[in-house]
């Protein structure tokens, strides 16, 4: 079993702001994350695939086919976009880095095994700086 | 003559939106960075200094001085911005990275002869991502 | 279940030399590392914390809240210190950045569960050099 | 439990093609990678050992004899070679970073319990470039 | 004036031998360089152009435009080949990397002057290892 | 004219105290740094050779003299070392980061003239920590 990581990169706003909490709470809670114009990132994408070597053509998985996926279900949607205004699923979740993973995690499963037979999708890992980094692991 | 750097970083949301051209002319220049809500960067900021090493502290400048006001020039006005609708400069100017780098450098040195007497400014730098640097210099 | 890593940097100096070797010992073992005056680094520390998602905040864990705990349990205590002299733990233990790693997972133990009620200590790890990495993990 | 990595560093050159398929099918699965005199890339190695930290030295294993271990199985027949003429591994095998991965991680393996008694091997990891990592893990 | 550097990243394989010398000066002079099946490197590379901003678009050159015309003289023919017998100016040339920067400032400058009327090039700068860097500068 | 840069690594600690200033006036112009027992950092140099390149061998310099030379010169001397205490140097000379560029550049001006007729010593650059970087130029 050997494990395969691709490293993507987009570039997005997004605004930290909570519908279920007054202004106040809002500002105390995200500080100038909550700023109303927003502000940006260099978000790095790491995708995870865990499957056997195939004797034939030496690969876990077809990475040009991974990074066509990829590019379909993520980077296209988030780069150079504001997360809160452009990306949907935002509409009524918050839009921190945390939720970014788990929606980024959840695009990725949605088509994953019509697409990709024999390589499961092993973890997603978002950096959004290089203080942060947020991460959802299958095994 | 010994150059000192300090690196800072700041993370803004930019839009490429010229107002002397034609949105398909402003489609066609820049691209998905015309994308109206705008994207966001982590950028890192290089801040040079130039001078003789004092011989009593053994340095060319204070550094908790130069952090100070780099902090109050810069990195409080576009931190966690939308340097578009945030910083007043870009009022009439197009937010490229370029751009930003002309107005940072002009902000650093509005006040610099009158707060470090012995050490010049000497380089401003910008990396907007990794494949992106933005330079001016005194020398 | 969502992992969030944050990554502190600490600067401190070491000596690596076990009382329960001879001075040969010592030296062959640990080699320019045993210098009787020290050595320093610049360190690095990864945190991650495992949890849910919060609904109403979109956070795993209150990461102004964590980032004032690892400060005062271990960056306040390590950064700009002799780890030898400076810190208590060490009087009878051996500066290996092993035991610097044990020391910081212990120290960020001790008040965990009365301050992060949902969030657990996942992983501790520590960067000596981009040659050297120690880990701690709870799962 | 304390795991201890160390990283390591290789340049070679190798060429993608699996002699189970035509010309024409190597050419439109490795692409360029499959161009007739290879191309080639600075690896990043990092072994990973696992163990309890021993009281009398604060080490999981001796470093100085990993290193002299890892340079004699791994850095000294890749370093500075042609993967797919200088390592007879290769012979049969597509010259993938995935088998590269697996060909490493069995190096490693080989005299791994009679060298370091009490350090189990658990992770190896290789990164091609820094879009492409490969990794084997014992747990 | 401003300058605005990007990065590009090309993989590739040479091998350090010169005809000038016997076998043996270019085992002494290359030691594993000199390996006669070559080795490889992932090479980055930086072009820097330098200019005044133009109003109207804020930008000293066309970054789409520089990225093609660096493409077509330099990534194209470098990425993913042999530099000794994939590109014929090492014919007769040692394929150092000292070399190999004269080669690729060379092939900027061809053409540069009839695509890129306002803006100088102002450096190029190629990274073998993180450990090697070679540059030539115009001012 | 091309400029060839080795960079270097060394890990040492210092602490900054002037022996012209008062213990007051040495915390409040140093802080933490100011530590008794000193701290540590992992240092980075880089050292810049500028010349032709040789038609015969490809090369400005040879690598591997120039890297013998700056580790008698500075490695050695320097690395697993505490600056204070081990450098006689900086018997009368505060031991800022400022000063310890301006030593090695001096160690380095030492004998060069006799060992690298061609090449010229360029510049020399010393990173103290990534927010950190110190540097003196000959052009």
């Amino acid at each position: 079993m050997t494990r395969v990581t691709r490293r993507y990169k987009f570039s997005a706003s997004h605004r930290l702001h909570s519908a279920a909490m007054s202004e106040a709470e809002n500002e105390e809670l995200y500080g100038k994350c909550n700023n109303p114009f927003g502000h940006g990132h260099n978000y790095e994408l790491e995708v995870t695939v865990r499957g056997p070597v195939d004797a034939k053509s030496g690969r876990v998985v077809n990475i040009g086919e991974l990074d066509q996926y990829v590019a379909r279900e993520v980077i296209e949607p988030f780069d150079h976009k504001d997360v809160n205004r452009d990306i949907p699923d935002f509409q009524d979740l918050v839009a921190t880095t945390e939720n970014i993973s788990v929606v980024i995690e959840r695009r990725l499963r949605r088509a994953w095994d019509g697409t990709f037979a024999a390589a499961a999708l092993d973890r997603v890992r978002v950096q959004e700086t290089k203080r942060n980094l947020f991460e959802l692991r299958d095994l």
